[in-house]
């Protein structure tokens, strides 16, 4: 009988969110450890994933590093492939394009897979723009519900926002959404134009950037003073 | 007419999840930089805040720190001094106890208060057991709800388990949820009785110490073989 080679892992690494430059900033210096020991990852763009490896100087070259591309089209025979380094014993880097793997991020088919074939599964701790933007917020934090994007239908989207509401006044519950950037703008008239006055919109923009800014207030607050939102990232969260 | 002194801000400051030891793995050096350059904290216990800010070899002496605390007898009037130097142009750190503040974790009634007297909030990265079970879950990151302590009262329990099982099926919704850790045992037993055999479960244990796991299998092959989960901090995680 041949002995049993260990198997390797994955790690489910964040990257930062719209600028390297904040790298010692949102990242531990454990993940640049980690790393560096890796030369096979599995990426959502392998332009920007080689320029991110560039930055925090891997010591591999560049070009003698694995890519493997994840997006929309990618089979689940590819995603198979993909994992079989860690059957032949190694380790290899599922890496996000911003933030964190996973979490409002392409990436759960491949730890999906990665599960149900009993492979250790490692994320690290990096900046996740909901958590952030939840801390800063001030609403419950032991009661939340993130929605993703809403409904681009305008009525659907009404009706959305209402039951959110109900779920606020109800259950305590904290609600989170995001939207594409360049219709911030319009969703922040919907949402003042549709919510009671006394519900809280908190408004959580370029986090972790120089440029961030984390603020609560009432609806009935939020209608007298327009914030300039277009095509900055924005994470909306409603509460009482 | 006085010149307006500029205001301070609050951060909001994530420790390590069990074991001093980890710091390098889950805070960024930055976080270390700013809490260097704070000298007041509001904190859940002075002990421990103490110990923490030893380790990490706080330049100021501790004894010339300056601390409040923050518990579920804190009143209103209280947080509303804590945050006087903040007025007087001074930045204070809001520290959690262990994982990020806020969330599934005091310190969101501080931040409220900051946040209706229009103070700067700046929440640092660190490590969050939720979004780091989310990813290794291999579940729905798009869309999920956090329901803190699920109801003690039996009967209430299997109901919500039934509602949260809805939720997965209908609506493609992660459900999380924690339980102290000496009652872990008696979830598992009741998830296992109650849920349907193809329902997901994820066991997220031990996060970012050395002997986490992040397993998640069917209900069916759960039941096949228990995990020892006693007064082990654990994140539950069900999904289809």
């Amino acid at each position: 009988m041949q002995p049993t080679m260990p198997r390797g892992k994955i790690y489910l690494i964040p990257t930062t969110l719209g600028s390297y430059e904040t790298s010692d900033q949102v990242l531990p210096s454990y993940n640049i450890q980690i790393i560096f020991g890796l030369t096979e990852f599995i990426v959502e763009q392998v332009r920007t994933s080689r320029r991110f490896l560039s930055f925090i100087k891997h010591p591999v070259p560049i070009d003698q590093l694995v890519f493997h591309e994840l997006n929309k089209t990618t089979l689940h025979k590819d995603i198979s492939q993909y994992l079989e380094s860690i059957q032949d014993g190694k380790s290899i880097g599922l890496l996000s394009e911003a933030g964190t793997p996973c979490v409002a991020d392409p990436g759960a088919k491949v730890v999906e897979m990665a599960q149900e074939r009993g492979y250790a599964v490692v994320p690290l701790v990096g900046p996740n723009s909901l958590i952030l933007a939840l801390m800063g917020s001030g609403f419950n934090g032991q009661h939340f519900v993130f929605h993703g994007y809403l409904p681009i239908d305008k009525s659907e989207l009404i009706k959305k926002i209402h039951e959110m509401e109900g779920n606020i006044f109800r259950r305590s519950q904290t609600q989170l959404f995001i939207e594409t950037p360049f219709r911030n703008d319009a969703m922040f008239d919907i949402l003042v134009n549709n919510c009671q006055p006394v519900t809280k919109l908190c408004l959580a923009t370029d986090i972790t950037l120089s440029s961030e800014t984390i603020v609560t207030k009432t609806i009935a607050l939020w209608k007298k003073e327009k914030p300039d939102l277009h095509k900055k990232p924005t994470v909306f969260l409603l509460y009482k």
